[in-house]
């Protein structure tokens, strides 16, 4: 298949959220996707994708997707459209991707539904792009292609490459996660100025499961220790993750980091519109990363990894270390896109 | 020595920084002691303590010492004060404290500079009042005591009852400290401001090191292995402190609840005018303890701790909580107080 | 009508929102008021208060008032209880008051609703005692007593002494309000982290309409052109309010100064259990008043005013303010409880 | 002189602060100007820019900016560069700026020193093109360009369409501006978390005199009573304006929507490269303008206007708006910047 195929025509189904925003900002001029379609809740449906958004990035609204009708997600399953982005929330995900993909699409999920069903990828293209062959396993001409969660995206991508040199026996993780990760409303000003929210629910059980599936093979989840706390905090966007692992193997700072500073992913996976020069970016002033100065690093689709250090009596198995990623852009709809794009370049959007 | 005995005379050098002030405030009508003198830096002496500080807290600053005139450090050496609070900055204090020392003072001190010098007790009265007595081994009349860092203080109480009833072997922690810790001006609201930063100067080596001193005993600090990291959060007080545990013996989670619950000190020590009625303040609720809400719990002085529980393979040796201590009050000027109540009802500001 | 009369029993409907809450805070131990009830919407309703509520203030739930059940507004129409305090939402306050009013009810309203209506006094005793005996003249022994909007309040208490001594002719008011004066959850932390909103449904009218209303006499509104801008800050609690005044009769600012000084209130007012002993305090640093500073002034009952000047060519008549009021407190809750009070202290509540 | 005429060599004084970081990233690859030098106080000289600087922008720092070796102000009086972009602190920019327009710089300054000065032109080209000429009667073949105070500069550019159509008598504004505004490190963190101050230095004079000079004739300020309260907000960049405006000439509020949709400047303005494509952007949602949404309006350069009505007695004569400005975009370099657009574009760089 070649980068002159025509491009496929995609929908959108959770479409007026935040992820669903970034979707669209996403998928402006993409040279392999045309969005026909935008579809949200019964309450939306109807109006004007205009009038039913409460849109709040900066890029403005387009004003094309602007004058679209916004559709009820169950139209979706009879619609043209081949590959349906979901940013739908978790409670009627399940049976909502599971009707798109018995229907022949192509769903490529931001929902927890299906992330740890037996065939579907839990895929980062740079991790573990051999895992998107298992869509073919699932039945019939659809399938549905799922991200992690944003931290787990965001803990992935930073110590796949440490995982790989060297393995990883065992991982603390704790993270401080900004506000766009709840949604929106989501999270009350009244709840968060001069404060901290010790909790979130859900996330700790997708930290301890999701990053081992994405390290893993195909049905054999990597090996790997995790105890994990999450919190809230007063940021936008961006989310900070600090882990200490233990590896299996000791390595130098030096190895380390340049196991970091080479990662990269497959050729094909590196040519993808999406994907990031280097999906690793590596700060070594103290200071480093941060929310606001390193969440957009290449659009939001590189994780920033600092704070690399040794410590303690266990010496050089013991790694520290603090990672950021853009949670709704490489934790959401960026990583959708990325799985997508490198499922259409191996033609999985190809119905013969 | 008996509860009717006259009240000391008191003075506090570093008396208009962030710690300074919580330490008039704390030091308003006590019965122990009375303040008689304000020093701070050149810059500042000579002014009435009205002009030369930047009150900052609720409570307003009381009339009579806004009154006082602001000594430098060195005339309190010649001063008739008996004790000395100390909030100097960590530069100055080390040898300005050994000179109030030498000229007999009795130094309590919230600066880093002499916390592991090795007749120094790193005093909690709850958790280690036996240290104090080591005091008496400096030479001559006058002593220093020490109070830790606040992330120490805070971390230490939460997980005295732990190391006290199971033994602790091993500690994962993270913090999100709080802008007051950086003293004023300090954190700059445009580094802030939707955001987190990764890095506190010197804050990680201090987790590393002064619990294992409070929890040993007198020159055998606890053997306890602990990796950290601390980050910066945009709070006015209050550092959210979350730690993963190794106990070296399994417990129940109810084990674990009830050592918190019951964890009090010994009588003489919960009967000190600072002293809370219960150290630990244990939360059932996911979300809590929170900065905002818990910070002031008993006048600043307790620790909340919350989101106790356990997880992983290790079982009934894991454990996982999160902590949070007002670290202007019991993590620095109010811990300080409570050390010197300490030492006032020991008898040891008595000189013969 | 004595200090020694019994306690009345009293009722809070729509008690589990943010103003409730201090409603519930403000009643603690009450010399004159006893709480026998809570009551808020269908939702909450069977309930105990405990479970219904999202308790949010630093002093914590009282245990007594946790154990209630709550009841259905409706409920409170054959209830024991004389007065009902009123903090229901203004879309069913209209209906549901006046149904209590015509019970036999002493409603005691912080909601729109009935707040122009013309038997029902809109009072600050300090401001206008006198229009509490509207109050009689509304049919049968209940009745409705209001308070205005917070930001009203604030305006009016402190431009009231202005009125009194020179004279109103004009006002230009601006205001930066809190995020509690839009409820819970209100306003959502991602609209209002890194900005402003500079607009407040509905606000803008009442602060035109209700400060004539409180400033003129029963029937009559005072005579003041108003002309306003409201907007959202990032604060949790606390309005200020910039108002640039044409007064009718020149002043210089020591007669400015001293006629806030002075303000106090007829001398039964000055005795009211919640009355400040100052309802305007006076700052002369120019950096005041501050929300998180001043807002607590006097139990939050006081209103602080600050950067008193004038300018342009218009000379003595021109004097530019800030006023900071706490929007819950003095703004809402407070002020209700300081009317039933005065409505006590005049015999209102006495049934023939 | 064509567009093709050789780029002018420039340099920056100021360079390290929060508007030279600006200056920077403005004069990235310029059609007129490249910059040659960068200067700041001796502090910093003699270090890299990359040392010297605290970077904060989200577009990095450039490369080739980073090795520059910092000068020291009084160094760049001998320099070769024609033009001098100025963001020196008020009290040292007065002579300096002198001593470079004496050396026969042209000097494009930020600083207020200069402003008022009676042959300096207070530019902003859309506004008031024809004062540029003043330069010329400066002596010497040097010359000061000064632009506004960033709120000067977002109140005039807002107001200008209806003092051009209608005339403006009288004008009551009120700010809430961002910490940026401050400088670096500037406000502290806990001064405004949780909080509004009331208060900045300097700032309220400069409304009240520098929209008058713009809107006026060269030797002659507008005739515009003003009266103006400024405060501090919670907001990195972005100040909020809010303006009640009596009109010379009653206009309805279509006439007035036209007057400032319809606005635009001359056509040699509207061509330069710095200058948005409508110097005014209309908002007709009630909560916009809003600072994190609207800031960055064509490369933060547009001023955003929105709240426009009529209120009160008055009727067609009184008009409210709120507007909005980057104040370190439009606000400041990027103003200076489109000066010396202008004034390169008219030749006034040109030496004979």
């Amino acid at each position: 298949m070649s980068e002159a195929a025509p491009p496929i025509d995609v929908a959108i189904a959770g479409a007026t959220g935040v992820v669903g925003q970034r979707f669209i900002e996403g998928l402006q001029s993409h040279p392999y996707f045309r969005l026909v379609a935008v579809a949200a809740s019964d309450r939306s449906a109807g109006q004007t994708y205009g009038e039913a958004v409460n849109w709040q990035l900066d890029s403005g609204l387009p004003p094309d997707v602007a004058g679209m009708t916004v559709l009820p997600v169950a139209d979706l399953v009879g619609h043209e459209a081949r590959v349906v982005f979901s940013a739908l929330p978790s409670k009627v995900a399940g049976p909502a991707e599971t009707d798109l993909a018995d229907a022949g699409k192509a769903v490529l999920s931001n929902a927890s539904s299906h992330r740890m069903d037996r065939y579907v990828p839990l895929l980062i293209p740079e991790v573990n792009p051999e895992h998107l062959s298992l869509a073919l396993q699932q039945p019939g001409d659809g399938f549905i292609v799922a991200n992690a969660n944003c931290s787990s995206i965001g803990l992935t991508l930073a110590v796949a490459p440490l995982e790989q040199e060297f393995g990883i026996a065992e991982m603390h993780v704790f993270t401080g996660q900004a506000l766009s990760g709840a949604g929106y409303p989501g999270v009350s000003a009244l709840d968060i100025v001069d404060n901290v929210i010790p909790y979130i629910e859900g996330e700790e059980e997708k930290l301890r499961t999701e990053p081992a599936k994405m390290l893993g093979s195909a049905f054999r989840p990597a090996d790997i220790e995790v105890r994990v706390t999450t919190t809230r905090v007063n940021v936008t966007d961006g989310h900070l993750i600090a882990a200490h692992i233990m590896l299996q193997e000791g390595a130098d700072l030096d190895q380390i980091h340049r196991a970091l500073e080479d990662f990269r992913g497959l050729s094909d996976v590196q040519n993808l519109p999406s994907a990031p020069e280097r999906p690793v970016h590596v700060h070594y002033e103290a200071n480093r990363p941060q929310p606001r100065l390193d969440r957009d690093a290449e659009g939001g689709m590189a994780v920033s990894v600092g704070r690399i250090r040794q410590a303690g009596k266990l010496g050089r198995r013991a790694v520290d270390l603090v990672a950021l990623i853009h949670n709704t852009k490489r934790g959401a709809a960026g990583q959708s896109i990325l799985n997508a794009e490198l499922a259409f370049r191996r033609g999985l959007f190809y119905r013969p």
